[in-house]
Order: C-alpha cells, then structure tokens, then sequence
C-alpha cells in the first residue's frame, strides 16, 4: 500500500485533529465511522464559500480530493498506521456547500469517489449519497463524512 | 413476497444504474448500505426542483414512491433477487429539496415510509432523518437513502 | 448510571413518541439507529425557525441539549431501561436549520456533544458530522440522529 501511495505521489498526513470535542473516528466491530472532513492542509482550511460563488469548480474538485486524503489520514490511525487492514469503503457521504440555485457539480463529487479508487482499487468502491446545503463548518466548501469495514 | 408485491400492483424494475463511478449498493456483515436514490424511472429522473416551487406536494408524494421502488430494486439486487432475505429497514435519510421558507412536508416523507411498510409489512419500519436542503444531484426534488439488514 | 444523572440534575424523559409512521430507532446485532430528535420537550417543540434569526446562539444551545436528552431518552428505551449496556456513541449527526450566509455555529454543536459526554464519560466521545441545512420537520431550529453500539 505504502509502495502504491508513493508511485501515486499521494502523501497521507498525520490525521487533522477535530475541530472540537468529538472523536476524529469511531470504531463498532469492523466497522469505522469517520467525522465529517474538511479541505484542510497543514491545519489551514483551503476552500472557504459556496460552490459555484466563491469556490470555482476547479478548486472544488481540489478540495473534495483533499477531504479524501484526509478521510484516508483518519482511516490508517484506526487501523494503527496499516492500511492493508482495509477491506472496503462502505459509504460516503457528500456534502457541498450551494447557493440555492442548481449547478452541475457532479464532477466535484466523482472527483472524490476516483480518488478514494485511486487509492484502494477496488476495495475503495463505496455508496454514496450526495447533497447540497447551504452552510457547512467554517464556511467550508465541502464536507465529506464516511464509513469503512475493516478485515 | 413475489406474490404479495403483484397483489400490491408493484413492480420492481431493475436496479437503476449509479450516476457515476460509485457503486448502488455496499454490504457489511448483514448490513446492506443503499446510495441515495432519485425518483428515476425508466431511466428519466421524473421530478426536477424543489418542492413547493416547480414541484408540488401531489407530485413529491410520487416522486417519493419511486425512490422507495428503486431502493428495493437495488435491495432486491443486493439480495442475489430473493426480497425474503430482508430482515428489516434500519434506517432511513430524506433529502428534500427545499426552498428556504419552511413548507410542512410530511406527507411527502410519509409516503416514503407506508411504501416501504407496505411493501415488507413490519420488517419495514424504520428510523428515520428527514432533512431539507437547497439543492440536490441532477437538481431532484428529492433524494433517499437507506441502511437495511439480511436475515 | 441513574446515580450520575441525578447528580447532573439530569431528568430522562419518557421517550418522545415518533412525529409520524417510523419508528424511534432500529437495532442491527449491537448498534442502535436512533432517528433524528428534535428539541421537543413535554410534546411541545421549543424552538422554531432559523439560527441566527428567529433563535439566538443561546437558545440554540439549550435545543441541542434538549435534542440529546430526547436521543437519551430512546436509547433508554432501546436498552429496556438500563443505560449501563451502553458501550459507545459511534456517531452523532447535527442538523441545524441555516441561512444561506455562514455563521459561527460550532458553539450550539459543541453543546450537544458535551451533553453527551457529560452524561456518558468517555463512553459518549464520538464521531461527528455537522451540516447546516435551509428546513428541519416541523421547522426545528435542530435534528439530530445517532448511531450508538451497545456492551
């Protein structure tokens, strides 16, 4: 896995801390549930605003691969830093941060999910639902929450 | 139950195929986790925009009919074609699309629910979220998502 | 368990009965889906319309303390009375009814999830989404839904 992340010039960060006082993850048998994350690099929220007025498509897409990278961070702590231990993503949830006007942003949200595949193969494909609301945390563009099975 | 939905007069049609690079359905354990589902039918998404502007409650109500039927659709998918392999609904999550004036939109919700009573008897009823949000994928008026459990 | 509470001047309620035909939570193997509660309190919603409007921060907080007491409340029940075979709280997911402009609202979350530790020690920490949605049931200024495991 280690070696794959490298050929993908994919960095996986320590995992972000929560932003207040709840869990990044909780663990229910092989099941991981991971908190809603953010498009945040190096303690730094990068993607502020709503899709479509102060975020362009382009950065959006940015920011959901960056909430992945992050679910991922999440992800090898639960599995003590061995994401060999992954057996597939169950869920994903996504949401995106909209004016009330309709706007295409499907490949904001697929962005995500070819990331997560990217990543895993196989084992990344997941469910997913996405939705559009009209404020998230920090003004965040984008909030992606998840939930994986363990072997 | 092949039985039980031809007396109801409902017909279950193949599982409608994901919007993109996700998967319909995943399994953990006997949990089965459904993607959030649109009322799609014969491969056109029925009802576009939010309720209580371009869409009216009458034609939420059906809009959430079909969702329901495309959730058991992937259900049935998930379940190798055997429906009698449902041990019951664990959960079900509402997406309404939504004006940011509050419309009472029960009745809406409602009928997702009996449809899936209806269709599974006791083994249908389930807990529930409904939320209303400003907009959705392919700008749908709604959007539902599912947890369910085998035998 | 019933000790602690007392001491926090903690009164459980009997669990609120659902608004409509789902039920209050689901049980798969060891996890209990609790359907999302709103700050109803003696069969009467509290708190109506829109943080940052119609509800100041301050009563906000006082609707997610009261939305977790009612989440209390149906575990209760889904543990046949005794909340000692509680284990954890996987997840908790905030819903709080939005304007479309953003507005600092980690402080009414915050709130929900220190309820749920203050009752519950190191039992209550979870994981967590918090999504800022444009209509709640009933127009509730919050919902939310969990997800807890049990001994």
């Amino acid at each position: 896995m280690e070696k794959h992340l490298k050929k993908l010039g994919i960095v996986i960060p320590d995992a972000p801390a929560p932003l207040a006082n709840y869990k990044p993850y909780s663990i229910s048998g092989k099941q991981i549930f991971i908190s809603g994350q953010l498009p945040i690099k190096n303690n730094k929220l990068k993607f502020i605003g709503k899709l479509g007025k102060e975020i362009t498509k382009k950065e959006a897409i940015d920011a959901a691969q960056i909430c992945i990278i992050n679910i991922v961070a999440q992800l090898k702590d639960a599995c003590s830093g061995n994401l060999n231990k992954v057996k597939s993503c169950l869920k994903l949830n996504v949401y995106l941060n909209s004016s009330n006007k309709y706007a295409n942003n499907a490949d904001v949200v697929n962005s995500a999910s070819s990331m997560l595949v990217k990543i895993f193969g196989k084992k990344g494909q997941h469910a997913r639902s996405t939705i559009g609301v009209n404020s998230l945390p920090m003004d965040s563009v984008l909030e992606i929450d998840a939930i994986f099975e363990m072997k």
